[in-house]
């Protein structure tokens, strides 16, 4: 027996990979296809159209081509309304729900395109008849009669298609990772699509690890922070730490960034800047009564640039200012990243992570790691426009500063 | 104006390190020495002991050498008892607290050295004086007027000293990390080391990361378990899911392990898992409904063995199983680490680095990644007994359970 | 001024990714184009065709984007035949000549296409008008009045297509590399590979690194080449050292491989190994005289498998056996390249390197290495059935073996 | 059956871990030990001194615990002369020949004690009676009647100690590897360091792999060379290629270093700016007749800085400059490793793995690399005063120049 389903493509489907996806797709799948209309655009700025046939042997395997070209932005030639199923219990889905790819999307509902709200990965989309909004919900925050989608009908999702013409800044941000770039070339790079990113309103999220202070980076990263080019900041509780360290002992991990000396006690500075923090109340409060008078830290709070301190299971102390509830810190963490037009992830896996899952996939990203690895999980996540530069973060942060200020007096001068 | 302090150190000072460590630390700090009295033992099994005059130009100096030395097993020639403060308030530790390593430890009380019970690194230590106890407290469960030892003196470090003569199937345990290590043989020695262990009683503890799932060593691992070789095992989120996600759908990360097939919806199969959890309330329960009948959480359920799933920003989710508050998690995890014998950390580091911050030095540890910064970075934390081994961990748990349950039957041969 | 010229595509130019990558090129190039005819494949068996004229503002950047459609695919839609040139002396190129892929090509000359022979990439490429014959030459090897094609016209390249239906067992050759597959189903599928090309009376080439002995995949290995899996080997100095010390002395790297003794003096055995080759004047010659009893070389020796020891500036020694000259080293391995049906690269990325540069696109090609910078780097090359694996070489090898002697009793017994 | 032997340790033994690491080696190899006489050296600045009897089962146990004492620098209390045996014929030694470490090494001959020259590791050492003159020889460059040390009796060596008080620049050179060190505080000290080296009429020599040019370096370092910071240059094919493929065609590896285009023909520049060299003749000869312009080749040629460069099997070419055969290659190599005073290594592993061959123990040596485990791999061979930096050679040059120039202006301000 041959099942079949007509599915329809339009936009750039050609250069933006989208054919070669849903052809490949529905082979490696078991199906056939039959190519029913194909309009291919005359120039490079015209969109092409195409409508497909696709064939199966079950209704089984169809549905798992037909969910699967529907990721990659194939939809069925005749769409109808997105299936609602109200949520039985608080953080229970109906059993089919839709999960979120982080492409833009939009639901069908009553003939109209809605379009999904706040999109991340891996979530449940809710929708609000009448609001007639719809958008993510992580399972955890789902309640008790939400009205979730489920099944695959109903659904509009729009893989990012390839930058046309002119592209600014950010026209570099593509071929992925390599430790065989030009390394202060494609840091100006990053410096240009950062101050793009300022002059045109947007705001930067700075994603940080403790390496960063380890490296010697802490002094420029301030100055960044203090310059206005950092909007926020998500990091953990160590990065604050050894940031806080700095300021009060002059060592991070107990070296002396400066002049490398290794005072012996040093390896214990960490726990004492811990414990000061705590006595104080927390780092504003430490920063109110004169205790801590520098650092990343210090800059986010005397310029009001907001922060997250989000706990992990590795952390001493940790600092009153953590967020220790993982689910708590994702909330946070996720507010940050909707509001970012720019996010940089600097040496931290971890982190980075927690912020990519909540990024939708036309966030700019540039994300800087020594090990090649962490860079390569990083972008793996079908972002439209990321970075991945594998460098030392303590080379990286200073000489990025020096040419964003460079360019600033440029521009002053101008 | 020069100051001077006389410290002795005895045991096996020379193989150890601690004469070369002492002599180079004073060194180092811009100190210097006279030795007072040496007597080397004759024969490797005799213990030496040595006097020094430790000279410096101030009194700061002459304390930060001291301490120093301290750390590595000298101790004054004349020891007084250790000077105690309340906590001024909770989670606030008197300024000069003593903060400690992960050797085995003592404090002088009254003229008594107590040892302190439950030595970690990083931790206060809180001395009873009516039940004559010492005992570590970590900085965010200190409470008011707990007495805390501060300063330096009467606190007496042992660092680990070389084994002597037999040593048994860790004897093989020196040498750190290598990834030119014979593999299967050095698979073999991790499987004495296991069996030994247990012969004698004592606990395993298992530290386990999501990538050992995918990896395919699921089975294996769940053999293990089965078979009474694990005793305790510590993971993550994200583990339970994969491991889970394996029962329900044959998949993880959505690959079939074992046919290699990607079955094209199967990137969803985790938060389906998830769902399926939330909806049965918890993991015990989705074993107790036949939801579940695979797997190594399967087996930790049927088999009783206890579990930590610790939360972390990065996670799905979460399960009801997880804890998701960083502090609580590290409690948990600390129970687990103080109960171990012997520690396997397999492919994740956030959860091995939160154990290895728990256990005291001398607590057996095998530390197996596909990546040597990972392993390093492990090993790098002073304790005495410990094996690195850069494997992938998708072949390490199948050679290593096959060479346990082989000796196993071997054993019940004989 | 606008300048333009006609190109043509056909086959499977969707799947195969060709529409695609012509399509991005000429819009990165700064180039537009009309799509002035096309016809898709109504079936996944169907090839299509497309014609475009390209446009640019220069005759300089229209032949930039043409001899980049070309490199992928796009040929001249009036193709004329190739220009040549005699070369004007000993190893020296005329200054257009065309420099390969290493994918199929073909050479018009005379109306006629004529297959390139043993293609590989950065060579030149000589005709020989009598015999009609077109052949790949590195630049070392061109001689005076050699006939060398210049220029881009009259050539036409296949790139890679996707395999149709049934795949055998090279059908899990896709998607690069991954440290988190499941290891032993990979290796199972590995050894499925072997095995088929071995029943369809092809050859397999082992290129292999010192690290195979180090991590004891010693005698799987040489198990697989008593056993007729291995068809030629290709290695440096070191392997063949580090394979006869262990034979000598039973160490590798001054490591007891089996129950890894380090018998101290161990770390000069690899020189003393040398040092009694050189005396036997040959691997063959100290085999034939009873010195070397076992091993990877003794097999060969013993099997009259070739193999090709190639000698590098890091090399101790080196042995008789070693060719020092690194143009003749390469002469020897672009002939095992050549003859090979598939290549196994087993942790080494020099000789790999070297082994990869000879193939064509269409050998496949197995890379296994620990590292997953030196797997990326291997498999970066344009293959089309290549697969890389981050895995332990010293688990890896063993689990093959293993897996292929079972298969064959398997197959025996049915 | 006891058998024993009576050894003797001088000097800052306990702080060089000498005593330590033969204390360890009788244990691991199954001895024992009574310690004669033991003299500590009261003040840091005095050495020590310990005889010790040691104790076996049998002749082959204490030999080869001996022979172990012995590489770390204890000495039998009765010297002997040491025992020479002719070379039976070329590249052939004798079958006990005595097998060098890196340390300075001294050679009993007829009571005396002579230096062996270029001393350097995995060698026999030559002694010509006549001239009562002790040396280095590799194997394969051994003579027929060389008069070779063999046994263990007569050699004395003398394993580096700690730097005792003032250290100059090279006092941060201890601690071994780090990719959390400051790092543009490390690179001032490494900048510090060539400038004290310069200062006392020490030469330089540069190791350094294409990637450096990939990585933007190009231009400072040939800054460097020009600027004679830069004694002499080792590097192999490829960084000479990369090197005038930027000059000739503004690209590396078809990258343009600067605005980050790819132009796409760019693929080929390597393969035709080989071709052009050839055609010229040599580097030399380019730069003779204005083809090559700029870059390090360049400015090596310009300025007379002699180079090598080493070939091996994955050359493209290679360029006529090239040494094509290893062992040629090497004894080039070997010339520059013994006339170097501070050795660069920048990003290759094959290249600095065959000057350190070649190094005594005593030569400054800073290895640079993205990757750590390349770093680990170089500082495991027992330099006395080597440092590891794990970081990105693109920024790492530039940074190193500009504080190199900056402190030569400052030094000429002076």
């Amino acid at each position: 027996m041959t099942v079949s389903r007509e599915v329809e493509l339009s936009g750039h489907i050609i250069d933006s990979g989208m054919m070669q996806t849903c052809f490949g797709a529905i082979m490696d799948l078991g199906g056939s296809f039959e190519v029913e209309e194909f309009r291919i655009g005359r120039h490079e700025t015209q969109e092409s159209y195409a409508r497909l046939t696709v064939l199966a042997d079950s209704e089984g395997e169809l549905r798992t081509i037909v969910h699967e070209l529907h990721q990659n932005g194939a939809n069925p030639a005749h769409p109808v309304d997105a299936t609602l199923e109200a949520a039985p219990a608080d953080r229970v889905v109906p059993p089919e729900f839709y999960s979120t790819t982080n492409h833009p999307t939009e639901i069908r509902h009553e003939g109209e395109w809605l379009p999904v709200e706040r999109i991340e990965m891996d979530c449940a989309v809710v929708v609000e008849p009448d609001t007639r909004r719809a958008y993510t919900r992580v399972l955890s925050a789902i309640e008790a009669g939400d009205l979730v989608v489920t099944g695959e009908t109903g659904i509009r999702v729009q893989p990012p298609s390839r930058p046309r013409g002119r592209e600014g800044a950010f026209g570099f941000m593509r071929g992925g990772v390599s430790s065989e770039r030009p390394s202060t070339s494609t840091i100006g790079k990053v410096a240009d699509a950062i101050a793009e990113t300022k002059r045109e309103g947007g705001s930067v999220l700075a994603v940080c690890g403790p390496a960063l202070i380890h490296s010697g980076a802490r002094e420029a990263l301030a100055e960044l922070v203090r310059e206005g080019y950092v909007d926020a900041l998500s990091a953990g509780n160590g990065f604050a730490v050894h940031d806080v360290e700095r300021d009060l002992y002059g060592t991070s991990l107990g070296m002396d960034t400066e002049n490398l000396d290794h005072p012996r006690k040093g390896h214990k500075h960490h726990i004492y800047a811990i414990s000061e923090i705590i006595r104080a109340g927390s780092i504003p409060a430490a920063v109110e009564e004169g205790l801590v008078e520098s650092g990343v830290m210090y800059e986010c709070v005397a310029g009001d640039v907001p922060y997250v301190l989000a706990g992990s299971i590795r952390d001493d102390g940790p600092l009153p200012d953590t967020i220790t509830d993982a689910v708590k810190a994702q909330e946070a963490i996720r507010e940050q990243a909707h509001a970012a037009d720019m996010v940089l992830m600097l040496s931290t896996l971890l982190h980075s992570v927690a912020v990519g899952n909540c990024l939708p996939s036309t966030t700019r990203v540039v994300c800087v790691d020594i090990d090649p690895a962490t860079v390569t999980q990083l972008l793996d996540r079908g972002s439209a426009q990321a970075i991945g530069m594998v460098t030392d973060v303590g080379t990286f942060v200073p000489i990025l500063t020096e040419q964003l200020l460079d360019g600033d007096r440029r521009a002053l001068d101008e």
